[in-house]
């Protein structure tokens, strides 16, 4: 049996994550929902440290001040009396009409102007609620026909809205920092920010970049073919690592926002592997302390009972790689392979201390490449050793 | 009939291409290879301007100084006389099987310094031909398993590499750029730079950032399920489009190389777009104005005749796309439809000349969400204008 | 400028195509839902020759007898009025929530019972209203856990399912046969007959398979990272093709539903030679002649305005695809090089007439593999000829 | 640790597996050649049951007949010394250019007739040393380009050549069945027979269909983005799964050929479940019984040692996942689980025993479509049990 989850977990879900009812492209709504408070407590009772929201997750689009105002009040007295920390919040510009082209990059000026209105409202929110995060998920901004938007215009226009709501945090004094989630596609054909590399690359272009960093989600890389722990080790390498969305994905489809580790398991291992252990050759480097941040979706088939059992199962499977996770690095075979395989050999600078290059190109360091060829890197049998912990 | 390239067009093709003999994961060569400057003038009768290549494309992996010099003197002298120009050099840091972890992130030091040491002679040879731009594609550097490779270290090793690399061009004072090419995958299972984005948040991290830039392939961002005309749009808006390398690609699948055009063509037909006629809203903004270079494979069903065609094709059609791309931009009705579309007015700043955000806040920009949500974008009809210039 | 369309291009569309109001995973409706009869009157307009629908796109689920007889009685006026055939009709067993693990292969048999009396009503319906083919999308059939389906029973309540429904055309002597339509995930996570193959090897195990085909989509092979026009030909081999779904999709993502043509272009060119100038070698061979069907859905960007064009799109792209399919096929440069690539040749047989085995293994061919294999197949010529056809 | 294999397991190796030398599309061998017998006294001593083999993993395309004798039969003496079974052979139509068309559907009917011989000869091979399963993988049967096939003659040729093959395998009187190994992509862009659907679809077409079946392939139907379980019931169910390839893939790419349960491993544990436990509703239902058996590479990072590393990696993976699952279907929970989840009661037929579809249509069940829609499917519950006997 798994142990129950505790606060030092921190363990965090979405409200919109328990709170899907299961509409989807060819169907209604398979069960009912709830009020946000009712997730809350839920949540709280089964293990949760955290809870987050969109801004419509609390309130309709709408909604008067007043409801507004309400329904934040009653949510946040329910977290709080739950012990649930409201840890980031996000805003939604995609599900309303209005956004159908963008937020921040539509093709239409009075909808970019709201957008931004939004957006800066629910920064407002944010803090009022104590978040330390603040998602930027740009779903809509994108396109389905390259000749639809001027592509420049749509780099500039995120650099405005992005620098500007930074600009809004710093300059009301909000702890607030932005975590930008990438995602390649759906539900428009091409989204602008469709890796933790692009997102990355638009970061180093802003003015206010020093308060924004990333959101990387497990499905999103993995729907761009790419490798999802990488993704977090060079968000991390590069100081952005501000917030993670862990999820199931399998394979080259639409978004499955399956329980974590019900997608590519051996892939999880790693992630939770990194998340927890951090990086073999730099025991004081770089870690991840943030929440452990659930972004994924009850399957439809599932009625409230399921809802909770895959929130559960979440929180259980990361618990159980953790704990192999931490088996895997302190075995010493597994320290014996990685160090027969030249894992820790990496974080040696290729030059040495002091060497030129002038110097280095004029050292023969007598290296005789047909022999190094014949070097046998034993990257299978750490592979096994890792799998033997996972499943052994 | 499309008309012969003339060097205007400066298309230029990779050696290695023409001279790539067929050999797969399963199955030998289907084809001879002729000598490099064979290769050079051929191309030059087919109309290119341009050639590039590898090291080991003009002398073997283990030549010896001597017919290094013979050979690279004997290219030169073909290329000038069939008023070639050789406007990029890159190295081969992927076919020996020492490279098999990498050139400047393999697991193993003596590799490192050793393909470290062959990535700054080439560096000399390109400055020594004339070359403008120096390709570091990083197809070994990657992993098959998670476990095998401390991330934050590649990332280390790769800064010190490129660094290394960028600083001697600079101390030797050669006229030279460096331009990244990134891959996701093949021949390792994850590339350390999967996509344009990656390069770019690579880049940033660099002492010596300002004279590497990118190499974005067609098939490569496509391989990771991207939109190549979106990544050279970011390259492009970065100030980091430094050169480019077309073909074509069916799908998520091995590297194809297929023939520009002959993959996705209306994909193809907004790169040239991108490419001959910039961004719609800003007529004197960025504009890429390097080659057009070919990276692609004759198919292995085709004998030199074949070849030869292959190569020819590759001109042809993005000529044709050229031509139909500058149709489509003068067209009054595609004008209209654009504006229609609001393609335009995403060059307009969101927030008005001199508005702070707490005026903006202030403003009530009387915005009817409802009825906005009513605009008709447009964009299917724009892109069956695209579609009736591309075959109409 | 393309012409009109007439009846004679047997061009249909679904009502749900038009009729969708822009509901996706992220968002709701964009624009308002017309009456069934509307979209029919607005679509003979713009040249349709035919519709079709699921039952629930003419009454609600819910809806009693009255309702339902009055609605489809109205609507097959409207057709009737308007000239358009209603050729095809289907069964919606995906929206409603019940249906939400399967109509035929639901793990609760009452569902089953649920859903097959469902398909059997729509066959009366299909029946009634004079259409020559009842589509079974199977959309919901599948699992997102290998563990939850038990597979050979999945296949033996879909074969059940399908030989019932096929008994029962046969008993009431309706003149409509049965096609299925293949799709490899969404809204499932995989679909039990992911593809044409999968489809065609269940029909092959039926009892009354003769009146079972195939609808094979467009995006639906495309989204299996196949090729659709492999999949039409191995369906006209196999004598299944009975109808088709025409769209486009880009790449392997959510089902887009894209204008055809607005996809894969070089594809959509060859499918429609296919459809249009059948096989190269068998010029009185097999051939498909019945509706060209559209099934795709105009952006969610779009307003009804866009709604329209977008109709008028897939049938524009057909027509000029149509046309330059029938240039390419009758210019003589084409047939010369096909027979250069061998095309027609593949119609021979390998062994000669009345060759036997014992014969062919004694006879010596005097074939020389080297010779052979220097052969140049010409294939690269061949597609840029296409191409040159297709934007020349 | 995991037990030694033992030939019960019935475990087999192709040669070319352990014998891959680390040749790829971007680099030569990374690992000698050793002699055919040598793999197989190694793969004996690893606790391999039986080997496999193409006829040039024996000896060259052009050996002449005596070497051919003599390597035959120095190989079958070491394997009945080290115990080994031989119990798969198969034919190389795809490495020599000859063939980079194909052999059975090449557009050169030289080609055809002396690929045809090559197999024939290959079928005689098999029987000769034993072994009772003939796999055909028409590697090179495909094209990159719509126009370069007539798709119509290639499944003609593809049947008269498997036909042939077949009727021969009768006439001899061979204790021979033919596994038809389908793939969808690579070497060739398109592969005729991409998926086990596909390969389904023409078995049933043929006049010697009834000793011809499946050889699936993991990492073919994933790279189909399909589910391989799936595939491997769909064969089970048609009474088609003569053999099977054991291996791992990591998503839509090159072919990785990974060590089984080094891709997918989720996916990986229900293959084995269904291996091993059948499918849960019929106890006494189809179960495979032939070879497990690996077609896998070893990564070109390894050196001989990292090869037999993987090999042992492959069995003991297995052996892992098989006890993982008998302790699975074992469970009590899991037990309670898949009845909560309706898994058993799939194997119900929909239709009562007798009952007519008259009957059935004159019954009223007294379903409640919005009751049922409230059931708790319990399928996220049910994956957690597996996923904690898989790790837990």
């Amino acid at each position: 049996m798994v142990r129950q989850p505790t606060a030092g977990d921190k363990f965090s879900f979405g409200l919109w994550t328990v709170g899907w009812t299961g509409t989807d492209p060819f169907g209604g709504p398979s069960r009912p929902a709830l009020d946000p408070w009712q997730y809350a407590d839920k949540l709280a009772e089964l293990g949760a440290w955290g809870i987050t929201f969109h801004d419509n997750d609390v309130y309709a689009f709408d909604a008067d001040a007043e409801t507004k105002r309400q329904r934040c009040a009653r949510l946040k007295e329910a977290a709080d009396k739950a012990g649930l920390v409201i840890e980031m919040v996000t805003t939604n510009t995609f599900s309303h009409p209005v956004f159908k082209d963008g937020g921040l990059t539509s093709n239409d000026r009075g909808v970019r102007r709201f957008g931004l209105r939004k957006i800066l409202q629910a920064v407002d929110l944010a803090a009022e609620v104590g978040a330390t995060t603040f998602v930027m998920w740009g779903g809509r901004e994108g396109s389905e026909y390259d000749g639809s938007k001027d592509l420049y215009a749509a780099f500039e226009r995120y650099k405005e809205g992005l620098d500007t709501v930074a600009g809004y945090i710093k300059s009301r004094g909000y702890d607030l920092r932005i975590g930008l989630e990438p995602k390649p596609n759906e539900p428009r054909g091409d989204i602008f920010l469709p890796t933790v590399g692009h997102a990355l690359a638009l970061i180093a272009q802003l003015e206010h970049g020093d308060i924004v960093g990333l959101n990387p989600e497990t499905g999103h890389e993995q729907m761009a073919n790419l490798n999802y722990t990488h993704a977090l080790a060079q968000g991390l390498w590069s100081g952005k690592l501000f917030h993670i969305d862990l999820n199931g994905q399998r394979g080259l489809k639409y978004d499955q926002d399956l329980v974590f580790g019900h997608g590519d398991l051996v892939s999880a291992f790693f992630t939770v592997d990194l998340l927890e252990n951090g990086f073999p050759g730099y025991p004081d480097g770089p870690r991840y302390t943030g929440p452990r941040h659930f972004d994924y979706k009850p399957s439809r088939t599932e009625h409230l009972d399921g809802v909770w059992e895959s929130a559960r199962a979440n929180m259980a499977t990361y618990l159980m790689l953790a704990d192999k996770a931490r088996a895997f690095r302190a075995d010493p075979r597994v320290r014996e392979a990685m160090t027969y395989s030249g894992v820790y050999d990496l974080a040696e600078p290729t030059l040495n201390p002091g060497e030129s290059v002038a110097d280095f190109l004029a050292t023969d360091d007598g290296f005789d490449p047909a022999k190094a060829a014949e070097r046998d890197f034993g990257f299978v049998r750490l592979q096994q050793l890792a799998l033997e912990h996972l499943i052994g």
